[in-house]
């Protein structure tokens, strides 16, 4: 198999192919002064078995063109198989019309990925909430892989197991936050959000009896961290002793970092789906291992 | 007939409504702070049939995802035909594979274009060289105008046809010069084009007798301006009185316009399907009349 | 004198030039991959009287910086007498601490001007309310000239002046509609603006009675366009027959443009202050003459 | 001490007003949609002594406006001294005139900074190179701390200091690597290099024996890694064992990461100067030491 870094994910495209063994075709993208992108494959790619590693945060509409010419290269050059790894897949928020005259961004976003020649999409802890599955609206097959197990090895180095209490912030992030507590061997709450404003949440605790505990929050993306600010908010004044705050897609649009650090929080961390300054885990050797089982 | 602007192409919409006398509705476009866009339909389209106007010049690939998300709302809104015109169609001056392993841009974009659940591609004067038609890449019926006689009319009380001489910077504006020519009633000549530098063109204006005379340079777009900058300091040089540049799209990146008045130029116009400081010529009666009798 | 074009003014800068017979010295603007600016002057100006063209809008922290580099290139230079142009002057609008912690930008910004090194700032219809004068922050010669008569000397063609009504959409706009009717010679009156929201005002026309009457509606800047849509609307609301909206400084951020032709207006037009499709009057004449006879 | 965070260096100015015991005042900043910024301090800080943490990378223009707006702010509202913290000094690479008719970038930002109000400034290993202090330019006192033994002692964990040989990989940074080769308590060499065109340099390593050796680079800042990339290229042709990258500042723009991965480095460590994703040393302790026993 041949690694093809994305300009989303070069840096965890490298650490995939050096955990995996796998060769690298680098890709050439410019950016022309109207906007528009070039996209040329530096080596040949005919006959092989491709895997193209892009997430698509921060600039997801210049990320997904990429995609889309960097797939009808690969196919143009004869690559024989081409998977497309999109460790953040993005417009999953939009996954059903809320109000007469949305768009369904998760449908139309999937349907141009799915559509673009590859064989497969695989991607790490997609924010699926109300459909299960993106096959339905890819056509192709879809993998999900989660970091769960790997953010919880992050932590057994850090805290006793038995002696920390894991938080979802509200009821969307049960799914990630039950199996990592299950990896870490130890419970979970969920606490009830409810959104004052479009861009304020408050999340109560009131039944929580968490003084004195250690807590580690865990969601499946940390945005504006509005969500994540309120949570440690809402625990720091519940009398916690020490709160960490985690995540697979560190977002962290504007002051979000700041914002949870400032609400009380001891630790951020977070995956390199999305590179940032608290992405410390690497999702290498988790999609590492997946391809070469493939 | 509805018309719906896209936020490319929001104020050649208005007028094209007006002209056409047609409805509008307004769609509400938001960029999240992660750079992914929400598409919503202000009012019902059901049964009805749409013209969504949507150039994507200067941001196309944020423009075309829009485009998409605003299709699939007009399309789950219960709109019974969709017409996407795309005054400034991106993507086409990579219409082929020049060196292997590039992305077929064209082809790329026009597949998603024509997948989104349109009807019809419209478009005006696209960049068309060595593929003649859409159709094949769009895969829906595809008609192109062309803004020439707009062009031509403009200058038609600026200057004496019989006595201006048109001039196509190079062989690939032929195609723009020639019927410009013939709606004006006069002559055209083109330049030669050699490339010094990826970034520096020169043009030869060696045969030519321009002395004294008035000359209209076409084009259909100015990018970055050099080729067009290039041709008025040749034509300059070879003693032309005044000199005017036009086309279709004012990309106008960066210097572009101020780069071709330095280099000799007395006057820039172009069309309205980039909005831009010249954009004094409107398509909207071209595209209206095109839908009325549709 | 000769003129330098700084890259927000290029091309009014060339036609300042043009109209008064001025040299032009060009300037090399770069943009290093990390966000700073690199300026260099690409002729000798030593002894020199220079005037530096820079309206600072839309990305105003970066072309502050680079006035503050021109500004030093030319005195390194040996120029004699530097004059700051600036069309748009930025930071205006907030030329007073309406609450305790505020920044007062007016000052900041004029200061690091004046103290840049140049011997005199001009400017078109700065945007002062609260402070009359910019001389006492630029802490050098400051003069203020206005497009009034730019502007009605355009609708002067269009309409009768005498069946015309000119409108201040709100208080703070009455100094540009008072000198703009008096140059049309006829009336003005004022709307009264109510801020309902941080982004929605709404404006009223109750005592007006405008039915069947021609309208300019003049303010010194367009923005988000929203008081102008408003003013639009009310006076459409009362019966207005045709409504012009005028500034001098068409900024229309977004769908600015948009919104005011979709509230009625039948059109919108401003100088090259700002450089936008609406930009019909160049201050080149107005800015060239001051010039001259300084 | 107050510390005053900005929002070039949020979280960092968080972790120094922790290490240092010092209540934080935070400040509003935001930028409205015409492109200029707004400040306003949240809480009092009448007669206090504040540090204004500020790293100006990235977008250096716009986090110097505002600087000089918060500046503002906290002299009208009355702070008794004001300490500006910029642990990423911009505009220093140009700190002569290479070529007439250039601006002095360095000294032009550092009189600006100086000029704003504050009292003093403190950075952390500038890009001092052709002149040795910034006081000359800045007029108020100025303080240069050095990263070296924060870097130095993360590698004391990792290698073995009596192995591993230091590299400048060029003359400039021959002033990070020779302290930090102290610190370590190893040796130092120096790489020359010859720059083949504006963006492609060579670095030779001829003289250098490293086969099977252990490597650490040092440079002050990574911006392209373009020198980086170049140094790891030859010191891998020369058969050295491990290669670690690392430098105070880790601006890495664009894809400066992944070439020096691609290069053959097996780590690429910086500190938070500037947040990114190598950023695992922080400045924090180094700074809130200094502000402690001013």
């Amino acid at each position: 198999m041949i690694i093809v870094p994305g300009s989303g994910s070069r840096s965890l495209a490298f650490k995939i192919a050096k955990a995996a063994g796998f060769d690298i075709v680098d890709v050439e993208v410019r950016s022309f002064p109207d906007g528009e992108i070039y996209v040329k494959l530096k080596e040949r790619v005919k006959g092989e078995e491709v895997a193209l590693i892009q997430s698509m945060a921060r600039e997801p509409n210049k990320l997904l063109v990429e995609f889309l010419l960097t797939v009808d290269a690969l196919r143009s050059s004869g690559a024989r198989r081409v998977i497309g790894v999109i460790p953040y897949f993005p417009y999953l928020r939009q996954d059903a019309i809320f109000e007469e005259g949305e768009a369904l961004s998760a449908k139309v976003v999937s349907k141009v990925i799915g559509g673009s020649g590859i064989d497969e999409v695989i991607t790490v802890d997609p924010h699926l909430h109300r459909i299960k599955d993106l096959s339905g609206y890819l056509g192709v097959k879809f993998e999900k892989l989660t970091a769960a197990s790997l953010l919880a090895n992050y932590f057994k180095g850090k805290v006793d197991p038995r002696e920390v209490l894991v938080i979802a912030p509200d009821e969307e992030a049960e799914q990630w936050a039950k199996p990592f507590a299950e990896e870490l061997g130890t419970d979970y709450e969920v606490l009830i959000k409810s959104r004052k404003t479009p861009s304020e949440v408050e999340l109560k605790a009131e039944e929580l009896s968490v003084k004195g505990e250690e807590i580690i929050i865990v969601d499946d993306m940390i945005s504006t961290g509005t969500t994540m600010a309120e949570a440690v908010k809402a625990l720091k004044l519940k009398g916690a002793r020490r709160i960490f705050a985690t995540c697979t897609h560190p977002l962290l649009i504007g002051d979000a970092l700041y914002r949870i650090y400032r609400a009380g929080a001891d630790e951020v961390v977070g995956t390199d789906t999305v590179p940032s300054p608290v992405s410390l885990i690497s999702v290498a050797p988790l999609i590492a291992d997946f391809l070469k089982n493939l």
